[in-house]
C-alpha cells in the first residue's frame, strides 16, 4: 500500500471503530441481559439460556462464512482462501458453548437441544443472507466486532465468573476464543484493508457490522426474556435448565 | 377431513389466531408509526418512507415463496402447486407500491431506490431462511397474517387516507392488495388445515407467524426513527423523499 | 416489436430450428433405444425403465423452473410469471410416468423407486445449474425442445403404442403431455421472442438446447443399457421391473 | 477402528479400487484425446484446449469443496474440518492450468476465457449437484479419483512433456499437482475410512467415483472434438487458440 492508502484505510477503520463503539454502547444501554451482569444478579441459569444461543448461532457461523467463498466468484484467492480457512478454523466452536452449558451441573441426560430462539434465528437468518448475497466483502463486517468484541465483553465475563465462581475451564467458548480471536481479528483487519477499494465496500462492511450487532443485541434481550420465564416456570423450550436454580 | 379433525382444526387456529391477535397488540403498543398515525400526525415523507421499504421486502416475497416448492421434497402435489401458484399470483406487487409512492408527487426523475433499511432487510433475511430450511409448511405462518392483516390494519389505511387526502387510486398497494388477500387468506388457511398433521407442524407455523410479524414491527419502528431522520435532513438514505414534505 | 425486430426473431429462431433438427438427428443416429423402438422390438421392461427414468427428471422440473424465478433479480414481471405459472402446471406431471408404468402390468406393491440412473442424475444437475447460475433466459433452451418434441418423438410413441398393444389411457404422460405442451410452446416461443434481445442471450438459449438434449440422448443410452443388464438379470436397481417380462 | 472393521474398510476399499480401474480403462479405450497423446501426435493446440477445460473445472473445485460442508448438517466435526481445508487447499489451482497454457507460447494479451465446453458445464453442474444434494459424504467419490489419479495419467502426462518438449515449470498443474495430491489422497481415503459406515455410504461414494470419472471423459472427449474444430478453423469459441499452431 502508498501512504496514501495506508491513511485512507487508518480513517476508514477510524469511522468504522466510532460505529463500533457506538453499536456496543447502544446494545449494553438496552440490555437487561449485561445490567443483570454487571449489577452481580446473574444465576446460573440465565448463563445456560445465554450459553444456548451461543451454541446455536455458533452451529452456523463456519457455514455461513464458507458460503461467502463458495458463492463470491469476483474476488481474489487471497479472501477465498481466507473465507475458507477462516470456516475451517471456526468447525465444532459451538460444542464449547454446549461443553460450559453442562459444566454448570447440568446432567448430560437431562441436556436438550430447542430450537433457537426467535431473535437468534433471526441472527441465524441475516448472517447467511449476509453470506449468500450482496457485496462478498459484507460479511467482515461481522466478523469485524465478533472477532474483536472481547474489548468490549471482558469485563462482563469477568464479572460472571465470579459472580458464578467458574474456573477457567468451565469458560472454554469465552476464554479460549479469545485468545483464537486475537489472530483472527488481525486477519479480518487484513482482509477489509486489502480488499475493500470503494466507499460502497466500506458502506456496505460498516452496515454489517451495525445490523449484526444489533441482532446481536435483540438476542441478548430474548435471552433474558426466556430466563424471566424460566423462573416463572413458564418456559417452553428452556425448561430443562431449571434444574440449574 | 372427519368430524373430529374439524374439530382440531378448528381448536387449532383458535390458537393460531389468539397469537395472531397478541402479536399485533404487542406489535400496535410499541409502534411509533402506528400511533402517529392513528393522531393523525402521519405526513408523506413518512408514509414514503413506510411505502419504500414495503416495496424492499415485497420484491422479494414471490420469490422466497416459490422457494419453499423448489426445495420442498416430501410434500403433496396440492401445496407445491400452492407455492408456485402463490409467487405466480405475488409476482410484480412491489410496483404497486412505488407507484402509490410517486402519486405521492414525488418527480419519477426523483425516485431513488436505497438498500432496504437494516430492520428491512432483516425480515427479508428471515423470510427467504424461512423458506430455504427447516418445516416446508412453516412459511404459511407468515402468510397466514401478512394475507389477513386487513383486519388490524384497515383502520390504519383509512386513517392515512383522511390524513393526506389521498384518493383509491394513490393506495393500490393496500386497496387493490386487500381485495387479492381475501381468497388468499383462504387459500393459506386451506393449506394450513390440509397439511398441518402434528403438534410440530402447527408449532412450526405459529412461530414464524410471531417471529415474522415480530420483524415486521422492527422495520416500521425502523421506517419511523428512518423518517426522524429525514425531518432533520440527516437521512443518509432517503434524503430525497425530503420533496414530500 | 417492429418489423425488423420481428425479421430479426424470425431469423433468429430459424437458426434455433435447425440446431434443434439437428440434434434430435444426432440422438436417434446413436441412439439404440430408438433404433429398438422403430423396429418394434420394444418390450414393456425398456420402456418401463425408460418410464422410471422420466419419473426421476420429471420430478425435478417444475422445482428447477421455479428457481429460476426465485434467483432472476433483473427480469421483466412477465418473464417471473412465467417461470412460477409454468412450474405450477409442471407440478406433479411425474406421477403420470409412474401411472403408465404401473398400468404396464407391475403390481403396485412391486413397485421401487431406485435413485436415478447416472445419466439421468447428470441431466437432472445440470437443469439445477442452468436454472440457479448464468444467464436467467437459457433455462428456456431447454424448454423450448421439451415443449416442442412431440413432432420428433410422436411417431416413436406411435410405434410404441402399435408394438406394446397400449391404449391411450397407459400413454397418459406424452398423450396428455402432448396436449398440455402444445400452449407451453406457444408460450416458451414467446417468452424467447419477447426477452432474448442480445446475441448473448440467443447464444445461451440456443447451448442450453444443445446441451440438455445431448444429455437427454445420454440419459437414453443408458436406459437401453439398465435394460440389457435387466435382461440378463444383472440390473442392480431396476430388477423389480423383471416381472414385466 | 477394531480389527473386522479394519478388514471391512480393506475389502470395500479393494472394491473401491477395482471400479476405479475398470473407469479408466472405459474411459481410455473410448478416449480418442487418450489416444493421440500415446501415439505422439498431441499437438500444442490440443494440449491447450484441454487445459483451458481444466482450467474452468478446476474453478468450481474449492467452491463445490466447501458446499459440502455448508449444507451438511449431520456429520461430524472432522469431515466438516476436512471439506473447509480441502476447499482451502484447492483455492487458486485453476491459476496453474492458465500459466500452463500460456507457458506454451500464447501471448497474454491474446489469452481469452471462453465459456466451458458443454461437457465440462455437466460436469462441473454435476460436481455442485453431488456437493448440494443426497449423501454429503458421496463427493468424496470424486476426490477419491481426483487426488490419486496419477497413477492413472502420469504416463499420458510424460508423453505429452516428451511430445511437446516442456519442461517441469510449463507443467506446474499437473506435476505441482501430483505432489500436493499424495496427502490429500491419504486424507481422502482416511476420511471414507472414517466416515463410511453404511452399504449406502460406501455405495454413495462408488457411484459418484463412477459418474463423475464418465463425465471427465466425456469433457475429455469434447476438447478433442473442439481441437478437430480448431484445426479445420470451425471452432466458434477457441479460436484464440489457433496461434499455437
Amino acid at each position: 500500500m502508498s501512504t496514501d492508502e495506508v491513511v485512507t484505510a487508518a480513517s476508514r477503520f477510524a469511522v468504522l471503530d466510532k460505529k463500533l463503539k457506538k453499536s456496543w454502547e447502544d446494545l449494553f444501554a438496552r440490555s437487561r441481559l449485561v445490567k443483570t451482569i454487571q449489577e452481580g444478579r446473574i444465576d446460573k441459569r440465565l448463563y445456560a439460556v445465554y450459553l444456548m444461543e451461543t451454541y446455536q448461532y455458533t452451529l452456523h457461523n463456519a457455514r455461513n462464512q464458507a458460503l461467502v467463498g463458495v458463492r463470491a466468484l469476483d474476488v481474489g484467492v487471497s479472501y477465498l482462501k481466507f473465507c475458507f480457512e477462516h470456516a475451517t478454523e471456526e468447525t465444532g466452536h459451538e460444542h464449547m458453548a454446549l461443553h460450559d452449558m453442562l459444566s454448570l451441573g447440568l446432567p448430560k441426560e437431562a441436556l436438550e437441544i430447542p430450537p433457537p430462539l426467535p431473535a437468534t434465528e433471526a441472527l441465524i437468518a441475516y448472517l447467511y443472507w449476509v453470506s449468500a448475497t450482496g457485496n462478498p466483502l459484507r460479511r467482515l463486517g461481522y466478523s469485524y466486532w465478533a472477532e474483536s468484541s472481547y474489548d468490549y465483553i471482558m469485563p462482563l465475563i469477568d464479572k460472571v465468573r465470579e459472580t458464578l465462581e467458574l474456573k477457567p475451564a468451565q469458560m472454554t467458548f469465552f476464554i479460549a476464543h479469545s485468545k483464537i480471536d486475537e489472530d483472527h481479528a488481525e486477519q479480518v483487519r487484513r482482509m477489509i484493508a486489502q480488499n475493500c477499494k470503494t466507499d460502497q465496500d466500506w458502506h456496505d462492511v460498516e452496515r454489517v457490522l451495525e445490523t449484526s450487532l444489533r441482532l446481536m443485541g435483540n438476542m441478548m434481550e430474548e435471552v433474558f426474556a426466556e430466563y424471566e420465564l424460566l423462573r416463572k416456570e413458564q418456559s417452553a423450550t428452556h425448561a430443562f435448565l431449571g434444574l440449574l436454580k
